[in-house]
């Protein structure tokens, strides 16, 4: 995480983002056992007792420790617990061991959410504006884990042969295809992108790497008015796609060979056709929905194969400057969560994430904030992908054109497409 | 497991410990939380849930599924998530993944048992003898579980930085320590060992690899009085023995060197002493308590540098022979679970596994048993090394003078501990 | 390698290119013994024996074999084990086993060069353009193996412990330390970048990659007129730069921990100071010396504990297209070969390849050429970053200032150093 | 290796074994190029060069270094690279690392040897027994080198896609498929096992392992009077034994399915039939022949699945007591070394070592040497298995009936093959 550059709202409105965010999280679990919340299927995911517990210990190091006199921490032996990657925090439990930690148990997590929550709700009025802008920064933090709550919850649950739902998924509506892609043509020469917060007091929060905002010359080209679909992915695979190494970068089909992929994640092949896992259990893919659980790797290979090309983020920004970030299929509450069959013309936002073309790298001017949220997110700026847009796992109103998401090429267990870009 | 060898008690005697057993392993697990049962924290071990749910498919599947026409099984997807290493029963799920079932829950779990016990209760008195012999082994079988539960849970215990305890500690009465080991004169020349049933039918139980009775040739030696305390491994510790290659064997040098081992698992420095992780959480190390959680490399180290060797395992049986396999600090019911420092004379039975020199091959004319069951112990006849005895975590009654436990050289989550013997 | 994208020089000149090429190749192995020429000390490098066949199965296959009617193969089962990447060229020997092979001799590689040559240079006059711009790509190729085949055996040669040299080293002369750096102000606004042959007929030679030539944004900011020195690291090292995570990327604190890194590869402490092991075996550390040997990683952290930063790609093109890439410390004959303490003004070329703050990503409009050579660069743009200039082994006449070299941000087993760079 | 407990050969015998052991070694290589020599194929192999130089540093460290004053090293930084275990002689080159060692060169090392051979050859008449024992312990260490080194150059040659053959083989002479598998009955009882020396002046040398001689009871049995041929283990592998679980030891199990293994090392499947690679070249293999280059699991598997057993040390020494130990296929000089088929009546040495199912555990009153040459034997004594006899590529003499070979249970490089035995 990492400073806020957006201005902070006024408090009463401050209390409500909090409040609403706490207890999103906290509906998310509730289809959740303890045991549940404890497992964790790969170092790359956390338990989900772990994300309750993290976004608590955010709130109560940086803002009620930091800047409430007087304050007792709840347990002093859980942030060495519940510290993720804060250098500067000192030492932490080893990731890959979070799965260990069936104590404290859910209550004991929940009761402790609820000890901070009251406390920052009462001390919210009185901080300091550094230190309401670090709530605001706890709060965008906390939607950022309710995705990886979502997506960790889906990968610790395909492990289980017996692949439990978390929700029984919404009865299945026929839709029609939707028809072959359509190309806008995008801005061309010098158009400003990222994010300046002291230029625009009303643009909201924004994360540090974001901005910032600055001029990107972009070449004539077009991008696609929507993304790639489980139909035609299905044509890609059964095409040889995944086994044709012409399409593949030469990382990525290393990564094919040695993991024996040959389709998306949680996708299974069941006689004819495919099935895919997901928060509602396994069912029959759906060749008219986004497809997801693709990597970098993948989504590159498909273009290469398609003729075509990933946008750079800055194509991608630039087109996407006229969407409304909080419409589409995003989360709103507990619920079933996947990717929908589009509706409706061209959209940016909403059901999955969208890889680019862009390696994950500082904009001109980018300087880090100072203090332990200073390494929110500059630190990541190697080997890493950028990827734009929303999913259905992300909460409404937390994304934005200029926000940038960004994970290792191979990954793939988020709610991760392709939308295409060509040359012109 | 494996067919048994001894004669079949009366099936009221049977039924009697059949309720015995399995209501030990359900008060062991009171303590313990869903996600308590459900943590994996290494492949060795596994959930107490899952020990609770194998045992039962034991039952389920050799007595009732193979011996009482009609049986439903309770939940047909079951099987394949509780399978141990019955490779003729066909696949299961991958062993370092045990942790990840975090359904079906405990309680699902327990439902299980309730209706296979009382299927079994009905069903026992009309069982044909060869069911009520899988219905023994099947008890015999989860005694072994019941101690295997206790182990696991006190290592998946043991990565939590909490370090949670499973029991308050009894309190700690001052004890002397115990006098220097004393040496008991060894049998020499052909002794009998092992156990057949076929000759004894009074003899009770027994697993395959225990028998044939045969003769031995034993060497003249001495064995000592007692095992080994932790003041006296303190002792090696503070000489260097860690340290110094000479005392160790190569593969156990390379295991200490790649491990950083400097002393028995669960040990910690702390200012000039020594604690210990137990079942009742962490507390100071016991100098006159048997030593426990030593590996064999560590065994035959010590030995090493005590001028001394381990004993055969058969010179042990024979010292052991005429003592009484069911007393000492074995395993009644649930309640804190340690070895303790001596009283009395010399004893061969509880506290701790005692480490022999003998690797764990087979007896002249081994043959292992038909069908899956036959896959119990023979197969496991490499890299191992024979522990005679029994521990603080092993139900009363269930080992004997020719019991032969077996664990390979690194391993030290078990109660383990050292004897010493010598030649003459 | 890929598509050459420069004009085709007249087949004499091409031929003296070659000749020249295929004659340095063998000058440079020429201290080594068979032995030294078949030593693989990581997957990474490769043996020079294998460097002086890849390159003839180079010319062999896609000049002779694909454009010579009636060329026989030297040896057919040698492509299968010389092949490097070449996926469209089918199986090939695994890169961790190059090591392995003792046969074919050196001496045997040594004549297959002799009877390519001879074939190359009779056919020369009389191949078709397509072809002598095949050959012209080879040469280039070989270059690059040059400079790889000496990194490779700088690599070898340091896991013996007797740290055997290649050559004697030159005699040292003192020389005054460089002063301060002095920073160039850079161009601002557009600026055009890389290469575009079809646009300068005498442009020469430049792979795929260098291309298409395009305008690029730079923002105000300036570029340092030399390089870092050794001496400028030793005090990075000397103020606790290894160990300060402040410093450091994630994926590069993550790489210091795991691997142990304190100082440049092949530096040692010695008393007070440092040896570095070089082509002329262990000397001390020459403060007044370009540091080389260190990684993305490394070169990133001390522009951030400078406060400074690297260049970008482009930044570093504009500041270098006034200079003489044929200038400075390059590769001219065998012999001892090293970065060597800065003589004169500001220089771009030499000594030490340059990381820069760039991804390796393609250019906008990039397409790789068609058929096997297009596996040449394209591929390998995912995780990478992009190194400019050219070091003290790179051929003289190999390199230009639209050059791009890349490597993973761990890898310094290249002459690898750092420029910083500052926003204005 | 260890102390020698025969008794020294006269100084002038002893001298003519020292001169005919180092001229084999030498004779051993001399179809090796530098190169050649130079290889190490995985970290249980050693390169050639490597033990010409351990096996003379072996000599020059515990004979001219002890016991010559005056003796000084004719390299003093080559112990470093060449002591292979000897914890006591101080730190030593990682033994994966050895194939780097281009340097020294193999003419470098033939030096180094002419060197020690003159100073001991000079030396010899009046060393101390202690130091002639010591002498004749280096031959004897020689000679296990001897036999390491061409299965270590084999193993090397099979990763080269080229398959050199070290050799030419001898003609193939067709010959009659041995009969059916006669079976000897074997004694019973009171047995004595063991060699010592002390008790025996004139038996010669042996190595400390071997005793005390002591008495070993045995169980009723027959064993079988030649070693499984190629022809029967194809039946084997035409039966599916391979794929049976029922047939192999858990770990053995686990080593298939890891490994892939379905046939021994080195036989490759063409059209109908097999081929297996030698140190004269991949040829077809030879159904008469006794089958080698199996593991310990695969012998036992293979013994299960033949409804027999594996013999136990005892029974297999009991057995060859009778049996010259120089008789059979043994190494005499360089040239063509491979199993052959048999002729002639009961052979227990030459062709292949034969597993037993003995593991590798000290004889009752077992100690090691004191001193470095005490890390010989005693040192390996867990996880190992013993082999019993010689192989065709053991130099004759060496071996004898109390002679203990032992490998760990997955190895297979060297040339062991399998005797069955049953109870009776």
């Amino acid at each position: 995480m990492r400073t806020e550059t957006g201005s902070v709202p006024a408090s009463s409105a401050l209390g409500a983002k909090f409040h609403r965010t706490r207890a999103l999280s906290e509906a998310l679990v509730r289809p959740l056992s303890d045991a549940d919340a404890t497992l964790q299927s790969m170092d790359d995911a956390s338990p989900a007792k772990w994300h309750l517990a993290h976004t608590t210990w955010f709130f109560e190091t940086f803002v009620l420790r930091d800047h409430l006199p007087g304050y007792a921490l709840f347990d002093a032996r859980w942030p060495f617990l519940f510290n993720s990657y804060y250098e500067a925090e000192g030492l932490r439990h080893a990731r890959p061991r979070r799965g260990m930690l069936s104590r404290p148990a859910l209550d004991e997590i929940l009761a402790w959410r609820a000890h901070v929550d009251a406390a920052l709700a009462d001390a919210l009025p009185d901080l300091p504006p550094a230190a309401q802008a670090l709530a605001l920064l706890g709060c965008n933090h906390e939607e950022q884990h309710q995705e990886l709550l979502l997506t960790d919850i889906l990968h610790h649950f395909s492990v289980n042969p017996l692949e439990p739902a978390v929700w029984q998924g919404a009865p299945k509506v026929p839709v029609a295809m939707p028809g072959p892609i359509g190309w806008i043509a995008g801005l061309e020469g010098l158009v400003a992108v990222g994010i300046a917060p002291t230029e625009r007091p009303d643009a909201g929060f924004s994360f540090d790497c974001e901005g910032p905002r600055h001029q990107a010359l972009l070449a004539p080209h077009a991008i696609a008015d929507r993304t790639v679909t489980n139909g035609e992915w299905a044509g890609f695979i059964a095409d040889g796609g995944y086994r044709d190494s012409r399409h593949w970068l030469s990382d990525g089909w290393a990564w094919v060979q040695k993991e024996g992929v040959e389709a998306p994640l949680y996708w299974r092949r069941e006689g004819e056709g495919w099935t895919r896992f997901g928060l509602d259990g396994r069912r029959p893919v759906d060749p008219a929905a986004p497809v997801t659980h693709v990597s970098f790797f993948e989504a590159d290979a498909y273009a290469s194969w398609a003729g075509a090309r990933l946008p750079t983020e800055f194509e991608w920004e630039a087109a996407a400057a006229a969407h409304d970030p909080a419409g589409g299929n995003q989360l709103d509450a507990a619920g079933p969560v996947e990717p929908r069959p589009a509706a409706g013309g061209p959209a940016f936002f909403g059901d999955v994430w969208e890889w680019t073309g862009s390696a994950y790298r500082p904009y001109p001017g980018f300087r880090p904030a100072a203090g332990a949220v200073g390494e929110y997110n500059g630190k990541f700026m190697s080997g890493q992908f950028v990827l734009r847009g929303s999913s259905c796992a992300t909460p409404r109103g937390h994304s934005r054109a200029s926000y940038r998401n960004f994970f290792y090429p191979h990954q793939r267990w988020q709610f991760t497409g392709v939308r295409l870009a060509k040359d012109l």
